[in-house]
């Protein structure tokens, strides 16, 4: 039995189908066009795979994850173009004739690196990913993070210092929230650049306190037993270790633990999947859901 | 089977025996002295009560929550004189003879809400406390929220515009961190008096505004079913409508959710049980704990 997945990204989609568990077989990314090029792609990619058992996808969002929703499986309020209220589930399973599991990128991700990555076993944990946006998922109590919807990381407010940082974020809806100030997107708005040729050291320190506020805010509010960063931004040399130094000084020693201490290099980590989290993810997510639905 | 349950805040300890699920039978508020004294004065009210099973504890924190830590069931931090590194589970256990269950005030509290409460048969939701400090517990997927120790939401970092807020914050760690900021002992240093006697609505703008950055965060990382909010301050009239009104829209519609639109009221409420949702979630937490260890 095997099964496929989908890391549908908002500037490309990562189909793969699975050689075992935790392993890709063939593998094709797509770039993100218009939804119904996009999804024809991808389903023809899994039409041409015999014996397939179910589609796993992972996906951009915000999407609607609530199972009593008329609109469950569709992207709802994206600000990117033409996808807003995109019905993937029903496009894909129509398409393909096979049952579609969906949950967002972030948690997708998080699953892959629960099972065979930087979080193995562990019950309540988060994934950060810092790219164009900043997006954020995890599991509490062994469970995938869902409550309402589903979390949305990059939207959380953070302290925005103006004398030091003038810059008004690049959030449509938000402006200055966390994504706006400290995505990729910001980066290269802030500086007329982007992260990969910013070499300005006061640049990364102010970087790293904006991740390290977010991050606070999670350890504060979900309490995770690891935090899993990663994303385009986080490949830059030295910044993990900013983002470390500082996220241990902003809490001050106040909840005391040696993970935000002594131990939190092994606290805040990079991804061990790197990116294959969310394709091996986002195909484990089909193989539950088969399990599940018996 | 009865069991005792122990609200053990800053202030004062609220003692109790339940007389059947949900209901409170003989009731002893102590105020908050010493460790030793505090604890001597909770011990001799149980032990005047003949067939208790076991002693569940709500306490004010942070907490050591760990089960495989040598001070599991201790204060740890806390700026509160004399009462840093108290182990209350072992001087608990150590007078009455009885099992001991441990959890934060705002943890227990939550608790008593879901079985009986403003959160009755959630899954992942928020309680959270504005009172001299802030807290905050809860579930998600069904258990309440440990993780790393606890959740410590009082002291994640919110948006401080200093030319129109140029108070420092009253927290020993963080300065302005939400607590430093938006607590009733934040309130009482900023204007020179409590808030039962704060009348400038300009003040009560603020202060909504500090909330609803703190539960737009909350929304942004938990992705709660439903927020209860209560404590001290909440109790101030008018200040809950504030806080919903402020939160809807501080997201401006990008999570795609009535709750957090039409029905923001519905989904940002105040505690059902008042003050008894502390001490009756400790009674819970004792009658759990007797029921999972055989």
């Amino acid at each position: 039995m095997s099964y496929g997945g989908i890391e549908a990204g908002g500037t490309k989609w990562v189909c793969a189908i699975d050689d075992g568990p935790g392993k890709l077989g063939e593998t094709l990314t797509l770039p993100t066009t218009t939804p119904a090029e996009t999804i024809a792609n991808a389903a023809a990619f899994f039409s041409r795979s015999n014996g397939l058992a179910g589609i796993g996808v992972g996906s951009f969002g915000p999407i609607d994850l609530r199972r009593s929703s008329s609109t469950w499986g569709s992207i709802t309020t994206t600000p990117k173009p033409g996808w807003a209220h995109t019905d993937i589930v029903s496009a894909l399973s129509a398409a393909l004739g096979l049952p579609v599991a969906f949950d967002t990128d972030v948690n997708a991700a998080a699953l892959g690196e629960q099972r065979w990555g930087a979080a193995i076993g562990l019950e309540t944990f988060s994934y950060i990913t810092v790219g164009t946006g900043i997006g954020g998922g995890g599991m509490a109590n062994g469970r995938l993070l869902h409550g309402l919807l589903h979390p949305e990381v990059g939207h959380m407010f953070v302290p925005h210092d103006r004398t030091r940082d003038p810059f008004d974020g690049v959030c449509p809806y938000h402006g200055d929230c966390f994504e706006g100030l400290a995505s990729g997107g910001a980066i290269r708005a802030r500086w007329g650049k982007p992260a990969e040729q910013l070499d300005d050291p006061a640049a990364w320190e102010l970087e790293a306190e904006y991740l390290a506020f977010g991050l606070a805010n999670v350890v504060c509010t979900l309490s995770p037993q690891r935090i899993v960063i990663g994303g385009g931004v986080m490949k830059r040399a030295g910044l993990l270790d900013l983002v470390r130094a500082r996220l241990r000084g902003l809490l001050a020693g106040y909840i005391a633990a040696p993970e935000l201490g002594d131990k939190i290099d092994d606290y805040v980590v990079s991804p061990a999947l790197g990116d294959r989290a969310g394709v091996l993810g986002a195909i484990e997510l089909a193989r539950r859901a088969a399990l599940d639905g018996g």
